[in-house]
């Protein structure tokens, strides 16, 4: 299988996801969708990292009470954030005492997940979780400025996301679909695995353009195996924001293929950008994972959407890279995601 | 397979493995087992995080050599590393475009990789790696002091190994031992993923503390599930220390097993501990990594050591929340590795 899509030989279902949002996200496009809110972004706790730390654990509870399973019967979850030693991750998830794998994928994580969850369940696990999570507030301290210095921000930069989204797998059909509303349940279908791509990019402030090689040549190597832009419809990419979806989009068009007709990214649709502060968009990890979570499987299981390309992009940096003159790869990670109609 | 071990049901084997480590290393008991060495620790860089990153590559280059495999021939490699956002892997593992999964499991970080690669060998994967490394130097001003602070340390504390360790797993055996000193092949038997646990410890100088117990959830788990400690030539942990050790065996004393007879610690075997500043012995990431890839393995493909339970701990904290007085979780994944006789 090297370098090209893992089909799943076994049937692996998302059997249910969930996403808890702050008060930004609560208000823009897609916050009728997000089962847990806080209007002061604090989830009743009294730090940043905390509250961060909260919304995962109420992203995977609301999602394991969708899908009726107990935590116990949780074979593993995979789980990561942008903070430094994934402490969000560690701690939130702590309560549920699942086998636990910590994973580093930056913005990648909520694909990165989805990925290693799927893969185990197809090995021979019977239910996995997927969780990620990222708070502006944690994030901005930890990475740019304090939040109290004001930083003014250039046109290119993305706005991180408070939100977090967990998904619950499972290898069982009769598993995944107890609720007669639903019309098709989400499968994962095929994965592949990012490789990590660096042009160059040094600049903190415009990550889109650092990650849009990284999801074209993901995407590339998809297409290249068979599969074509039109089968899908929608290819989400999570989050390019503006910049890095026209690079995106570019460069796919440069290999002779066109994604602009079915090509939606996370941190656009997550807020409305126009003159306000977000700029280019959303993006952290939590930014695709809620997007997905909540509004793009909702659309699945609605049978709305029947097939979605799920493409997760993360900047493989830190402060101290940038710092020293570092260049900021890109990876991205895909999932392809089929809604297989019940009855 | 629900919180029991997962036995592998398809053989997954470590067709080679290497490491990269600094002068202290060199200098100690294990110091003539380490593929490359450096006697400044900087490997011709610059600054201390490149160091790291390229110990990662050094060892992965050196394993890819012995067993003869091109870094175009993996499926997938898994690495990940103690610095922010993991920067030590994602940097060093970049020049071998291998589909890449990134992991935070703190000192764990080996054997998580190990069990992730080997899962994704025995779900149809042909060739997967496992990378990790620490760096004193780069640790030590991340999460503790400026090195020209020249802090004192407490008698519990650990000494952050520089090192890093790569292994190269295969599926096929034929794959797997084609030169003729080797006496046995190490084969990955079975592997059960760690519950982290909390037992309030909250002390930045005492992680064996924190980790002993998600080490003996673990081994007692695996115990349960059917296996005797007296079944294992070894049973290696990586990376407690003296204290941490201690209270290891203490505590699975109190099930009515008893590990005192074949416990060994990574952390104690790479130092002499004895009145010099490594005080409680070795950890950080690159410490089981390199004593599990250079010397365990070596003994198990000298035909030394047929059967090794290899138990890689970390400690799932950051500076931040341990500033903000929370406590240190610990996890501990387990391999069950057995040498298969060769001929």
């Amino acid at each position: 299988m090297t370098r090209l899509p893992i089909r799943l030989e076994k049937s692996v279902y998302i059997a249910a996801s969930a996403s808890a949002a702050g008060k930004n996200e609560k208000e823009g496009p897609l916050g009728g969708s997000f089962d847990v809110t806080s209007d002061d972004d604090r989830f009743g706790q009294d730090t940043w990292e905390k509250s961060e730390s909260e919304m995962q654990r109420l992203a995977l509870d609301a999602a394991l009470g969708k899908a009726g399973f107990a935590p116990s019967s949780l074979d593993a979850v995979f789980a990561g954030d942008l903070l430094n030693q994934c402490v969000a991750s560690n701690f939130g998830l702590l309560p549920f005492g699942i086998p636990f794998f910590g994973l580093y994928g930056a913005c990648s994580t909520a694909a990165e997940g989805l990925i290693l969850a799927s893969l185990l369940c197809g090995a021979g696990a019977k239910r996995c979780a997927a969780v990620t999570s990222s708070h502006f507030c944690s994030a901005e301290r930890q990475f740019r400025f304090p939040l109290e210095y004001g930083g003014q921000r250039t046109p290119t930069a993305q706005w991180t996301v408070t939100a977090a989204g967990a998904f619950v797998l499972t290898d069982d059909r009769e598993d995944a679909g107890t609720d007669a509303s639903v019309k098709a349940i989400p499968r994962i279908a095929a994965v592949m695995p990012g490789i990590a791509v660096d042009r160059g990019i040094d600049d903190l402030s415009n990550m889109g353009a650092a990650m849009a090689p990284a999801a074209a040549d993901t995407l590339t190597r998809y297409f290249s195996a068979g599969a074509d832009p039109g089968e899908f419809d929608l290819i989400v990419t999570g989050d390019l924001g503006r910049e890095g979806s026209a690079i995106l989009c570019d460069l796919i068009a440069s290999t002779g293929r066109d994604i602009r007709r079915n090509h939606v990214d996370c941190g656009l649709l997550i807020y409305d950008c126009d003159g306000t502060d977000r700029h280019a968009g959303g993006s952290g990890c939590g930014c695709s994972a809620s997007v997905m979570a909540s509004n793009i499987l909702s659309n699945v299981r609605a049978g709305v959407l029947k097939r979605v390309l799920f493409v997760g992009t993360g900047a493989l940096m830190s402060p101290l890279t940038v710092n020293q003159k570092g260049t900021i790869p890109g990876i991205a990670h895909l999932c392809d995601i089929t809604g297989e109609v019940t009855k």
